[in-house]
C-alpha cells in the first residue's frame, strides 16, 4: 500500500519531529481535544525509543522486500517472503552493532523496541526472528556455557527453533516423552521419539528452514531419568537445507493464520549428538556418564530461568498493546468520518447524518477499548522497566538471594496474569473494531483481520492463557499467608481485615469515577476472591478431594477470576502511578481514561460485589453503568487527540480505513481502483459461461 | 480430506439408518450417557429433512469438484472453484424437480434444508447460490410481475446479485443515492451513480461473475423522487462476461474471509435500461412517465416484503446453528481424548493424566456452548415452522389483515433479535472452541478457523446486528401499550403488575435450575429493561432531546440489552415447549441443557437483578453460579451422547480433531504425514542459504 502524505512524526537527522496534521475531515473532532496530542505522545512513549522505531520503519519502508501485497500470496510464497525478510532484517543489525557495549537493561530495552517495531509491521518476521535468533541466543547464553557461545551470534549462518511441545503434550511440560540417552561408549546422546504422540510439533522455523534446534528432552544416563534438559540438535545441512539422516522432519501444513511461519514437527530415531551439545550451565554429564548438578551460581541460574520463561511473554504483552492501539485507531478514526442516520430520520439530505462516533452505543463499543489501549500501553512500558530491573538484579550475585527470589516469583505471577489479560483484551478489541467498521472492516486493506489473526494464537502459545492464570492464583493464595510482595502488587494484603469490612458508600455518582473508589473496590474484590477460592478448596479437601482436585474445583468464578482482577488492578496501579507525573494539561483526560478502563472492567464483575455484600440496592450498579456512559460521552471530544497520541504512523497502521488524513472514501476509492485485477475478466471466464449460451452464440 | 470408516448415519434406498459407533477411545464417555443418541437425534431433527441432507452430502462427497483442498488455494482459484461448484450445484436441482408441486410451506422448508446442507459443507457456494439464484428468483416472484417471470427460473443461464449497499451507506437504506430517472422519450430508466460514495459495493457475485443485477435505486420521474425501487439491470454479456458500456464494475479485492465470493462494486454513468425492468408489483411508471402505486393486494405485498426482509436472516440463523454444533462437537470430542496433568502431578506415567473434559474450567468453557447449540438448534427448527406459517398466511388474501399485520411485526421483531443472538453466540463459541483445542485448533484441518471466518461477516450482513436489535426494542416498547402478540412472545406483558413485584425467593440451590425459575426471572428482567429504557427516553426528551436522540441515549444497558434478553427468552420458550413432548428417557438431559443455557445467560445479567431489587444478598448470584457448575459436572457424563445426537457426519464436520472415531492422534498423524509437500525441501531453499556458507562449501 502506498504511503500517503507527509508523515506526522519523523526523524530529521537525529531529531524527532512531530508536526500538526494537515486540514481534513477529522479536523472538527481533532479541534475538540483539550490537550496537545504531541505532548501526550511524548509522555506515553520514551522519545529515544520512538526514534529507534522510526529508524527501523524508515528502513523497511524503503526496502522493496518489505512492501505489502494487495493480493494475499500463497502460503508457500508467504513462507518464502518471510524467510527472505528475516535474513534481510538480521543483516540490518538493528539497533546497531554498538549495542553490546551498553548495560544489560538499556541494551535489552532497545532490543525489545526493535522487536516491537518489527512486530507491528511484519509480525511473522518478528516471530521467526524471536524464535530463531533472539530466544536461541538468549538460551545459549543463559543455559549454556562457554563452549556454546559460538552459536549465539551466528547471524544468518544458523537459524534455530525451540522444540518443546509434543503432539500429545503442551502445557504439561514435565510429561514430555522425547528421550536423550547418554552413551558413554561414543560419548554422545542418542535422541529418540517413542511414538507419534511424542513427536515435537508446532515448532516455529522447524517446518522448512531451521538448521539447528534447541531441543528439550528427558535426559537418561546409567538407566536413570534426570528430567527435561536442553540440547543443541543439528537438523539440516546449512549448505543444502537437507535434513540429516535419522530425522523425520516436516511442516505442520496449512494453518488459520501466521502463514509465513514454517511450524514443523520432528521425530528422532536413534539420532546421535555429541555430549557437548547438552546446555550444561545447571547440570552436566561427565564423559563416563555421571550426572552432575552444578548449582554453584543460583542467582544467575534463577535469573536465567526467569528470563527464559518470561521474556517471550513480555514481548507478547508489548506486541498486544501495539496491535490493540492499531485496531482502536482504525475504528475510532472510521467512526469520526462514517455517517449514518439523521435526527429527523427522513429526507434525502445527507448533511444531516451523524458520524457514528456520536452514538452512545458506538462510543460504548469502542471507548472502553481505547481506554484499555492507553492503560495497558502505559502499564507494559512501565512494567518492562520493573521486569528488566529484576532480571538484571537476578543476574548479579551480589544481591541478597532471599528477597530476589520473592521478587522473581512476583514477576512471574504478574506476567502469568498480564499476558492473558492483554492478549484476551486485544482479541476482543480487534473483533469489536472489525464489527464497528461494518462491511468495510472485512477488507484485507482495513487490516483488522490481520490484527485479529495475529493475536489469536498469542492466547495459546508461550503458555496457554487458561493454564498461566493458575500460576498467578496459586501464588496469590500463598501471599495471603506470606505477605511478601517486594514489588508491592499485594501490599494491601496486610490491610486485609480493614478492607474486607469495607462497603459501598458513595453519595454522588461521580465519586465512582475516582482512582480511589476504583482501586479500593479492586482491593476488596481481590481479597474476597481469595477467600472464596480458599473456602472452596477447603470444602473440597474436607470432602475427601486431593489438593490437585480441590484446586481444579475452585477455578471458575474463583481462582481464574482472581487472576484476572489482580491483573487489571496491577495494570491500573502502574498506570495511575505514571500519570501522577503528567503535566496538568494531560492529567484530566488520562484520569478519565483510567476511570473508564477500571469501571468497564468492574462492570463485568458487579455480581461479586453484591454476592459478597459489598453492595446492596441499586446504587453501585447504576452508578458504575451511568459513569461509564458519562465518561464515554466526555471522551468523545478527546478521542481523536487520544488516538493521534497513541497511534503509530500510517505506514505502520497500514489501514485504508484508519489513515490519519481521515479521507476515508478517497482512500477507499484509490484502493479499489488501483487494484490491477479488480476490473479484469477472470482468466477462467469461459469455464462458467453456460454451454447452451455458448452454443447459441456460435449458431 | 479422506472419509474414514463406515458412516453412522446413512441412506439405504429411502431408509434412514442410524448405527452404533464402533469401539474406540470415546467409548468410556459414550457409555456414561444415560440416553440413546439415536433417539435424541430423531427427536431433534425431522427424519425426512435428515434424509434430504444425506442425499445431498452423498452426492457432493462423490463429486471430484467438491473435494476439499489440503493447501489453501489462491483467492483467484477459490473464486474459480466456487463459481464452478455453484454451476454444478444448480445442475443437481436439489431437492428434486417435483418440488414445485408441493405446498409453499413444505416446499420452502425443503429448499431451506438444501441450503443448510450446502452451507455447512461449502458455505461460499451456498452464499453465491442464495444471492445469485434463491434471493433473485424470490424477489422476482414477490416484487415483480408476469413480465419478469422468465428471469426467475433461468438456472445457469443467468447469475444475479443484489445491489443495495453503497460505499457510504449501509444500514440507512433510505439514504441510498443511486438514481434511476425515467426518460419518457426513450421509455427507459437512466441509471446514475452521483459519485464514488454512492457506488454500489460489497455486492456478492458482482465482482467477476454476475450477468444481471437486482438494483435498488431512487426512482425519479417528472422531476420527483419516489424513493427506493428495485430494477433488473444487465451487467455483463452472458456469452463473454464482458461488462456492458456505461458501467464501471470491479471486484472489492482481498478480504479477510469468504475468498470464494466475488464481492464487487459498480458505478453507472447514464446507463439505460428498459422501462419494463422496474419490478412493478407495488408501483409502476407509465410509458409517459406517470408514477402509479398499485397497492391492490396488500396481503400479498406485505408477505412479499416480509419474506424479502427476513428469509435471508432465517437462513443465517439456520447456518449459525449448524456451525455452532460443528464447533462444539469438535471441541468436546477433543476434550474427551486430549489429556493433561494428573492428580499426583508428578512422575512420568502418562496413564494418570486426566482428559481435559474432567476439569471444571474446561467444562465451563465448553458446556454452556453445547447447551446453546442444543437450545438454539431446537429453537431455529421450531421457529422456522412458525415463520413459514406466517409467510404462507400473509400470501393468502383470505386472512383477516389486522391480526396478520401484528403477526408479521412480531415475526420481524423475533428475527431482528434472534439473528444477532445466534450469530454472536456462534462467533463466541467458535473462538472459545479454537482456544479450547489449543495449538492443534490452529490447524486448518481442525476447521475451527473456517467456522469462525464464516460466522464473522454474518454479524454484519443481512442487517448489522447492532442496528437490527433496535428494531426489536422499538417494537417491544410499543407492545407495552399495545399488548398485541399473536405469536405469544409477549403474552406475559399483561401480567406486568404482578411480575414486576416478584422477588428472588428460592430455598434450595436446585430450584434455580428449573424452567419455572428461569422463565420467570426472564419475564421480570424484560419488563424491568422496558421500564428502564422507557424512563431514560422520557428523561432525555424532558431534557429537550428529540425522539431520535432520546432513543439513542437509551441503548446501552437498556434497549440493546432488552432485545438480547428477549431473544434468549424466546429461544428458551420454543425449546421448552418442544421438549415437553420428548419421551421421558430424553427429558432429563434436555431439561438440564435448557437450564444450563438459561442460567449461563442469566449469569451475565445478574447485576440487573440486584440493581432492580429483584434480588439482594448473596443467594441469587451464588445459586446461579453454583448451579451452572453443578450442571456442567452432571452433563459431563452425557456430553458425548449429546454431541453424537447433534453432530452431522464426519464428512460434514471435516475436522481432524473432531472425528467421531475419537482417534485423535492417529488422525493427526495421517493428516501430517499424508501432506505431500510437508517433508519436501522448499523450491526456494537456495535463496535462504547463507552466501558465505555457500561460498565456503564451494571452496
Amino acid at each position: 500500500m502506498e504511503f500517503l502524505g507527509e508523515p506526522r512524526m519523523e526523524l530529521q537527522g537525529d531529531q524527532l519531529v512531530l508536526r500538526d496534521f494537515p486540514p481534513g475531515p477529522l479536523d472538527d473532532y481533532r479541534k475538540q481535544a483539550q490537550f496537545d496530542w504531541k505532548k501526550m505522545k511524548l509522555f506515553l512513549e520514551d522519545p529515544e525509543l520512538l526514534k529507534l522505531e522510526l529508524k527501523i520503519w524508515n528502513r523497511l519502508r524503503n526496502d522493496p522486500l518489505f512492501q505489502r501485497h494487495e493480493t494475499e500470496p500463497t502460503t508457500e510464497e508467504n513462507k518464502r517472503l518471510t524467510a527472505l525478510r528475516l535474513r534481510r532484517y538480521v543483516d540490518y543489525k538493528f539497533p546497531s552493532s554498538d549495542i553490546l557495549k551498553l548495560p544489560y537493561k538499556k541494551r535489552t530495552r532497545m532490543m525489545m523496541t526493535c522487536n516491537e517495531a518489527l512486530a507491528v509491521t511484519f509480525p511473522e518476521v518478528s516471530i521467526k526472528y524471536a524464535i530463531g535468533v533472539g530466544l536461541f541466543s538468549n538460551t545459549i547464553v543463559t543455559l549454556g556455557t562457554e563452549r556454546h557461545r559460538r552459536y549465539a551470534y551466528a547471524g544468518n549462518h544458523l537459524l534455530s527453533c525451540l522444540a518443546l511441545t509434543e503432539v500429545a503434550h503442551g502445557s504439561n511440560t514435565k510429561q514430555m516423552r522425547t528421550t536423550a540417552t547418554y552413551d558413554a561408549h561414543s560419548q554422545s546422546f542418542v535422541i529418540n521419539t517413542p511414538d507419534f504422540e511424542a513427536a515435537k510439533c508446532w515448532v516455529g522455523n522447524l517446518g522448512k528452514q531451521c538448521t539447528i534446534a534447541l531441543l528439550f528432552a528427558q535426559l537418561y544416563t546409567k538407566g536413570q531419568c534426570h528430567g527435561l534438559h536442553a540440547f543443541l540438535v543439528p537438523i539440516r545441512d546449512p549448505n543444502t537445507l537437507i535434513p540429516y539422516p535419522g530425522i523425520v522432519v516436516g511442516d505442520m501444513g496449512e494453518k488459520i493464520g501466521l502463514h509465513g511461519i514454517d511450524n514443523g514437527f520432528v521425530l528422532f530415531n536413534n539420532y546421535r549428538i555429541p555430549r557437548e551439545n547438552l546446555l550444561n550451565r545447571t547440570a552436566d554429564v561427565t564423559p563416563d556418564g555421571e550426572y552432575e548438578s552444578s548449582f554453584t551460581d543460583p542467582g544467575r541460574i534463577l535469573g536465567a530461568a526467569l528470563e527464559n520463561l518470561s521474556m517471550g511473554r513480555v514481548g507478547i504483552m508489548q506486541e498486544s498493546s501495539n496491535n490493540l492501539i492499531c485496531a482502536v485507531a482504525i475504528a475510532v478514526r472510521y467512526a469520526a468520518v462514517r455517517k449514518q442516520f439523521a435526527p429527523n430520520g427522513e429526507g434525502n439530505n445527507n448533511s444531516n447524518e451523524l458520524p457514528i462516533i456520536e452514538y452512545q452505543l458506538h462510543q460504548w463499543r469502542l471507548f472502553p477499548h481505547m481506554a484499555a489501549a492507553t492503560v495497558l500501553r502505559v502499564f507494559v512500558n512501565e512494567f518492562t522497566e520493573t521486569y528488566l530491573m529484576v532480571v538484571d538484579k537476578s543476574a548479579s550475585t551480589s544481591t541478597e538471594i532471599e528477597d530476589l527470589s520473592d521478587m522473581v516469583s512476583e514477576i512471574h505471577a504478574l506476567v502469568s496474569s498480564a499476558k492473558p489479560l492483554m492478549t484476551w483484551q486485544c482479541r476482543d478489541a480487534t473483533q469489536e473494531c472489525r464489527e464497528a467498521c461494518g462491511g468495510h472492516g472485512f477488507l484485507k486493506a482495513a487490516r483488522l483481520g490481520e490484527l485479529r489473526n495475529i493475536i489469536d494464537p498469542c492466547v495459546t502459545y508461550e503458555g496457554d492463557n487458561n493454564v498461566l492464570v493458575q500460576q498467578t492464583s496459586n501464588w496469590l493464595l500463598r501471599q495471603r499467608q506470606k505477605l511478601s510482595s517486594p514489588l508491592g502488587s499485594c501490599a494491601f494484603f496486610k490491610d486485609h481485615a480493614r478492607i474486607s469490612r469495607c462497603r459501598y458508600r458513595v453519595g454522588r455518582k461521580e465519586q465512582v469515577q475516582t482512582e480511589q473508589f476504583i482501586m479500593e473496590s479492586y482491593q476488596w474484590l481481590i481479597l474476597y476472591l481469595i477467600e472464596e477460592t480458599d473456602k472452596r478448596q477447603n470444602e473440597a479437601q474436607e470432602a475427601g478431594a486431593d489438593k490437585f482436585t480441590a484446586r481444579n474445583e475452585a477455578q471458575v468464578y474463583r481462582a481464574a477470576m482472581l487472576s484476572r482482577t489482580y491483573a487489571e488492578y496491577t495494570a491500573l496501579r502502574y498506570y495511575w502511578c505514571k500519570i501522577s507525573k503528567a503535566e496538568s494539561s494531560l492529567r484530566l483526560v488520562l484520569n478519565e481514561l483510567g476511570s473508564l478502563y477500571g469501571l468497564s472492567c468492574l462492570d463485568k464483575h458487579l455480581a461479586y460485589f453484591y454476592q459478597g455484600s459489598y453492595a446492596s440496592g441499586p446504587e453501585m450498579s447504576r452508578n458504575v453503568k451511568d459513569s461509564i456512559l458519562m465518561l464515554c460521552k466526555r471522551l468523545k471530544s478527546q478521542s481523536l487527540g487520544i488516538i493521534d497520541a497513541l497511534a503509530p504512523p500510517d505506514y505502520v497502521i497500514n489501514s485504508v480505513l484508519g489513515r490519519s488524513d481521515g479521507r476515508l472514501y478517497d482512500n477507499l476509492e484509490k484502493t479499489l481502483m488501483q487494484n490491477p485485477k479488480a476490473r479484469s475478466r477472470p482468466d477462467w471466464w469461459y469455464e462458467i459461461v453456460d454451454d447452451s449460451t455458448k452454443l447459441q452464440s456460435k449458431l
